[in-house]
């Protein structure tokens, strides 16, 4: 027969690359145990093992296992000189999850195994101190009748508060050791009472059963909603590993302590130790956030050599693991151990500083730091923040835990803050402390705020990762979460009032605060510029104002990609004229208004060609339909009735003196002198707006609009049909951008103008605009004698573009793909009506995984513009192809339209720097992608 | 040096096959004058000649062409013993155009060319017929200054009028010798001062300038407008020939005739010689009918010799070209002479008729039957003729000279014609007779009633080639064009008038006359069932009702491809309840609603099942928009106005007993009884329909109809996005096809339905449908005890379900292309907005060439199908695939779907036998289709 299977690997020898097998936690305290760090004994059963446990149909453990394990526990036993359940010299072991992907709190973890009543009696008698061994065992009854035999934490908070009140104290530290005794005495009978079963005495029957826990919380709810909200796959990770670890303690005393550390500071990056400890304290009252912790830099006062030796092993992790650690560590009697590792979560400033520090350390390489960098996350850099001239009204101050600001209303619980999420409010989660369970609650939030807990607490971490502001410890709350209020200096709080966090400084404020535009950071520059270096895409913008330019090209846009031009006719001085264009009933009349509209038009291209001095600007015809400039039928209809009501009031008041004059003689002799002065203002009020032809004018307006009215505008009479049917339109447009053009070269602004014609989806419509350009060109050019150079293209939008572009590459010399109506298109769904209606459901039910309008549907849409790529460029092999739909800013989006070879992706200004850094990536990642 | 090219052909050495170089009349020539028939002798010169004519920059013949025409009369000469321009035996010769198409009327002909003043005189004394020379010399003049010096024929038609006037005579034919020699010098002065040039007294100057003049014609308006409007392509025809043919006269006395007829009949297809002659006439005489010829069988009374000589040229005719021809001939003093033939024009009946009987005849093969006749002539025999049991009122009767009815408004002109019918007004065109001027007119009319011209006049020989009928000669309508009005036994007609034409007996009706079903004859019966036996495409048909189900199935439907159930739920018995489920306030209420309406679908399904007895019954589930089914807003604002007016309207006249007691107490007292009905009844109308619960309802029925509305429905909440949405909808419908299918089992019917989803864009639409229709399955079988057998399948009409085919294709057993909606999407065109606003311009400027909603466009949307066609028979290689937009029914259409391997086309039950006809044709023709 074969060698038994080889279910778990002791720290000193498993891969250390080898997540899947070991999970990540497992597999980095087998490297951190390889390259010498002071990691305590132990040992780690595989992800294959839980994914047996799994498959298998009857509860237990199998006898291999087991044996395996008791082999492992005699090695640990050997190693550390202790005996697990010898009372003399009692070992005690954590176990802890751990999967390939971190799922940071998803799964369980049980501390003290090993503790019974004999072994508790021996462990004081060892180390002379009873009380912790008895915070110990009460610690472990709790963590085991929750985790192994799903008992309510809250029935033990009960018991642990009655004999808390007992005794009068009010933080758990403060309880002796007396209380501890009672309170485990109570938390065994309590669990047996509960369970239907007593606490296991034997050590091995509990760590069994622990191993069995942590295997089951990989399918535990809490697990799968997480896998599913940050689409963990099973590619990604299957099963978790289980790690076996030998105790130290952090709470033998006050030479004893434990801590979380970062390498760097992860909200700032700064390069210095950052991190909290607690003197005579366990790893989880740290994490839970129960008690608030010092700042580490207190540790070189109190414990200098330990300090020194924390220094060590940060450049030690740093070196070894060339990415910022987020560490565990415990103090055990002026003893330093390194429980876990890993990569520190950080916003995105941190990220970037961080990046470029050790770019300039030389620990990693440029496309190391651009990879560091998800791409996403340079939102949270670029979102507004709090505006600092506003008026404000801090109510309370808690810790910075992750930076941002954020306003909503106040919600008190998870379940809460998601069914008012739906709805589409704006919701600030407010919490004593946040759990695991809790999940949803912060997807749903705009920003957390906790009463309890430090910066290293489960909000601060999962609020970090998220990007989302929180606030953190802030004391000053007295929540009441079952009321649904919340007091704080007088001032009550109830559910549904708006208040705002500002992670960055961890200020509370009552109301809505206004935010302003952020400040682009000069770290980020220089990353951006790296990124810049590697991309093949290019990266424009969809601007059309001089501010949105301005700040476009702030940001690194090497070009607008899309300039809409209906924008810029309905700002209020232009609209009447707009209006009147539409409305004339003869090409002449438009060709007037169209000829007023002509100078504004220009100077919007000129002010946009100075800025962006010679980069190409990509200027598309008009595109919506008519009547959208037009008031709507409602509101006429509304203002018309509204009219002929006011005009009958009017015609009753005029005999209001008559009236007067025959029921009371006395007072209107009284008024006689102010009755004519308000008969003659109503009579004048009559003549000039409430006249017939005023309101005939109306109605004529009216019926014209309803005249214009499609069934599906979407699909109506819009874009290049309109330049077709109306020619004047799109000649001033073109007028406007060539003479632009001219007159800038006149002044010596160099400009690259690209004409732009929407909706097309038949080279003849192309051709006809053309013509129009070629022969204004020709004039322009007799006019300011200058040759004024531009490009001619056209958007993609249209399926049958998609379908034509091999042909309409012979007169395009540039195409745009406007992913949005072709998405509406190839989806058959109108935006406005599948999101009112359906898309929603259809989200819930999983029959589509995205919006599509928010995420580029590849399999789709980017079908079709993979085929059109491929013919268009068959025409014309250098055809430059961009995309300018609302999906460009989209890293999935950007890797995809890299992929298909896309020459540029333009997007809004505020994604700019994201779609820069995501088209590195795109290019450093090329390797690894693969289609759908 | 080389051999001067060759420009011109004798008929004995031209190449009867070679119609793109000798044009079709010019090959035709030849080849009859090879087969021995007594053509005429006469030469051809060459279309490339033509085409270098046009390309030349400067005016006249070249050199080398004029010698090969001298070369070649002198041949005619030597052939004839006559001398071109000899006074003493005068050789008198045709030119006439011909192109490789044949285009009747669009180009020029000349006669009589070689008479002058000398030459006259001579043949006058060979002949001894003074007169028919000047009438044959004064046509000439006329003839030659319009054709060759573009004079308008008004100015002679004047001049020759009031030679008439002196002689008192009112036909041409009446005008004696001298008259004659009057209108030859009146002519010759006319075109002199009209011309600005001398008619040429010299043969060969004649020659020259009728030569060009037939060349530059090719370019003439009226030809290009023909070739556009018939879209003959430069590969078709480039350029036409010119035939020189030596003169023979059937005006020469009363032993001469002319005539043209068709070795079978046109409008019947029955084997009998068919035509008309005139004696003492020529060709055009027949041709413009301006004499009303008679008919051919009485020829055998006057000339039977001839006649038997005309029966034998027939069989000649028809056993050498296997196609019913339609020739010329002349009669010149007892000699029959052959001058042209080609094939005969015939409608769908005809066709069909000749067609069977060749084939009996042993003529001409099957497949050749099948291909002779074009499929969409068909929808001839197919359309509605008049109904025999409507009251109707002849006004006139004239020639039946292209079958069918037509109802439409009286037009006096073509461009009054087109004008109207742009407009969308049905028009008959009216005229005394037409030419070929007046082809727009054609296009644009119903149909066409002339009031002189025979069964082969220009108007006869047109409409029957475009299908459309015709009344000719009918000569009790006088008809005054200037005044837009005609008259007829005492009735006045004015333009705008209706009229109803029926061209198969020749009756002109007031008024517009109801028209019934069209019979479907014997004989189409057995050319389809030909076409049937080729046919790789199967033919199915879209209908749901029994009475199309059952036309459908008559017409050879092998299928239902498209049972659409929205008519269904339309039906006046119905909608309430429909009203009431999609109103429904709960998923129980709807459901209640739904159950009313199963025993209806149910019943509606079984009905179609029994007819169809075991053929595939596609049922498409619920497509359009619930709102559909809900009456508009602006008809409910309207109503519960209307009815809040109405209340206080009642209201008010509940006073009404009081007020007439007050001021009219008499009145009261007569009418007190009535006056306490009336408001009692008033009361009570109040009560039950116009109380505030019942208002209050409608105001509710508007509001969800106002939250049910969509910005563009076309993209919105349709189809399987309903299905999802309200999935008891659905269900109910799956449920009432399964247990109509289980019923109809139980009565021994057979049955094959297939379940088809609408509007899928993803395969997990599908799967959420499918798992109803596997749980519905289920409950059927278990409730019949039967197994129905059913197929699963989707409509593909989003532009995604193209890109997803190979997915989809995992789960439907069937796909049905739905080219309507996958139109609108591909074009981003909402047809209803498309054809209101920009379609027309977009064909009146040809940037597109069709409307794509009438002509599939094969370019765009048909490269949807092929990609899909392709993707989905990856993944199912047997895959049926359907297609069952209104396309579907057009032969081109029908061509296209052959070529990409579709398995049938599902068109309506109309359209049915064209269809089956065109996928014959598709299979015989498949190796000359080209994708253009």
């Amino acid at each position: 027969m074969a060698e038994a299977k080889k279910f778990l690997y002791a720290f000193e020898e498993g891969d250390g690359k080898n997540k899947r097998l070991l999970g990540g936690k497992g597999a980095n305290l087998c490297e951190m145990t390889r390259i010498g760090l002071p990691v305590p004994p132990g040992f780690v059963i595989t992800t294959e093992t839980c994914l047996d446990y799994l498959a298998q149909k009857k509860p237990g453990l199998k006898p291999d296992l087991i044996k395996q394990i008791k082999d492992a526990m005699k090695e640990l036993e050997a190693k550390t000189g202790k005996g697990f359940g010898d009372p003399a010299k009692p070992l005690l072991v954590s176990v802890r999850s751990g999967a390939a992907m971190s799922m940071p709190g998803m799964m369980d973890t049980i501390l003290n195994l090993g503790l019974n009543d004999e072994t508790a009696k021996g462990l004081a008698a060892v180390t002379a101190n009873e009380r912790f061994v008895y915070d110990a065992y009460r610690r472990l009854i709790q963590l085991f009748g929750s985790v192994a035999l799903g008992l309510a934490d809250e029935g033990f908070d009960e018991v642990f508060s009655k004999i808390k009140q007992k005794y009068g104290v009010k933080d758990d530290v403060d309880l002796e050791t007396e209380g501890l005794k009672e309170v485990c005495t109570a938390f065994l009978k309590h669990l047996d009472k509960e369970a239907g079963r007593p606490f296991p005495t034997d050590p091995y029957e509990q760590l069994e059963l622990a191993v069995e826990a942590v295997f089951r919380s990989w399918m535990g709810k809490r697990a799968v909603d997480y896998r599913r909200e940050f689409k963990i796959t099973q590619d990604m990770a299957n099963g978790t590993a289980v790690n076996i670890c030998t105790m130290v303690f952090g709470n033998m005393g006050d030479d004893s302590a434990t801590g979380v550390a970062f390498t760097r500071n992860p909200a700032t990056g700064e390069n210095r130790l950052y991190g909290e400890y607690m003197i005579n304290a366990q790893g989880e009252d740290v994490v839970a956030g129960i008690r608030t912790p010092k700042p580490i830099r207190e540790l070189r006062r109190e414990m200098p050599r330990v300090y020194r030796e924390l220094e060590d092993l940060r450049h030690t992790l740093e070196n070894y693991y060339r990415e910022v650690q987020d560490f565990e560590f415990t103090i055990e009697k002026g003893k330093l151990y390194c429980l876990q590792t890993r990569n520190g979560k950080m916003n995105a400033s941190a990220l970037i500083r961080t990046s470029i520090d050790m770019v300039n350390e030389g620990l990693i390489s440029e496309k190391e730091a651009i990879l560091r960098v998800q791409p996403d996350m340079l939102a949270q850099l670029l979102h507004p923040r709090l505006d600092p001239k506003a008026r404000v009204d801090v109510i309370a101050t808690g810790l910075p835990a992750s930076p941002g600001a954020a306003s909503g209303k106040i919600v008190f619980d998870a379940d809460r803050a998601q069914s008012k999420a739906v709805l589409g409010e704006k919701v600030i989660l407010v919490r004593e402390e946040t759990k695991p369970d809790d999940i949803h609650g912060f997807f749903a939030s705009q920003g957390i705020l906790t009463s309890r807990g430090g910066k290293t607490s489960h909000a601060a971490v999962v609020a970090r990762s998220m990007g989302k502001p929180c606030v953190s410890g802030c004391e000053t709350i007295a929540i009441n979460h079952i009321a649904r209020e919340a007091t704080v200096g007088g001032v009550a709080l109830r559910e549904g009032d708006t208040i705002t966090i500002d992670g960055s400084n961890g200020n509370v404020y009552l109301g809505l605060v206004p935010t302003i535009e952020p400040e682009f950071v000069e770290d980020l520059l220089v990353l951006l510029e790296w990124a810049d270096d590697i991309s093949d895409l290019k990266v424009m913008t969809n601007a059309d104002t001089p501010e949105s330019v301005t700040k476009a090209r702030k940001y690194g846009a090497v070009g607008i990609g899309l300039c809409r031009t209906e924008r810029m006719f309905n700002q209020p001085e232009r609209l009447p004229i707009v209006r009147e264009m539409i409305l004339a009933d003869t090409p002449a009349e438009r060709q007037a208004a169209l000829g007023r509209l002509l100078p504004f038009q220009k100077e919007d291209f000129k002010e946009i060609f100075r800025i962006m001095e010679g980069l190409p600007v990509t200027i598309r015809l008009l595109d919506p339909p008519i009547h959208e400039f037009l008031p709507s039928a409602d509101e006429l209809v509304h203002e018309i009735s509204h009219l002929r009501e006011l005009r009958n009031t009017v015609e009753g008041m005029a005999n209001l003196p008559d009236t007067l004059k025959l029921i009371a003689p006395d007072l209107h002799e009284r008024y006689a002198g102010n009755l004519d002065l308000i008969t003659a203002g109503l009579e004048e009020l009559k003549t000039r707006h409430l006249d017939e032809t005023t309101l005939q004018a109306k109605e004529t307006v009216l019926k014209k609009v309803r005249a214009l009215q499609e069934t599906n505008p979407m699909l109506g009479h819009r874009g290049v049909r309109l330049g077709i049917t109306y020619p004047e339109i799109y000649s001033m447009q073109i007028r406007a951008i060539l003479e632009a053009a001219a007159e800038c070269i006149k002044e010596r602004v160099r400009v690259n103008p690209e004409i732009m014609v929407p909706q097309v989806c038949t080279l003849e419509e192309l051709k006809w605009v053309h013509r129009y350009v070629a022969k204004i060109d020709k004039e322009v050019e007799k006019k300011y004698s200058i040759k004024v150079p531009f490009k001619f293209g056209t958007m993609v939008e249209v399926v049958r573009a998609c379908m034509r572009a091999g042909r309409l590459a012979e007169l395009a010399e540039f195409i745009s793909f406007g992913t949005n109506d072709l998405t509406q298109a190839t989806f058959s769904f109108s935006r406005e009506d599948a999101e009112n209606k359906f898309l929603p459901l259809y989200k819930e039910h999983e029959i589509l995984q995205h919006n599509p309008f928010e995420v580029l549907d590849v399999k789709g849409v980017g079908r079709l513009m993979m085929i059109t790529v491929e013919w268009a460029r068959k025409t014309r092999p250098d055809m430059k192809i961009g995309i300018c739909g609302e999906h460009a800013g989209h890293p999935d989006a950007i890797r995809f339209c890299h992929h298909i070879k896309i020459s540029y992706v333009s997007c809004s200004p505020p994604r700019v720097p994201i779609a820069r850094l995501a088209a590195a990536h795109a290019k450093l990642k090329e390797k690894e992608y693969t289609l759908s």
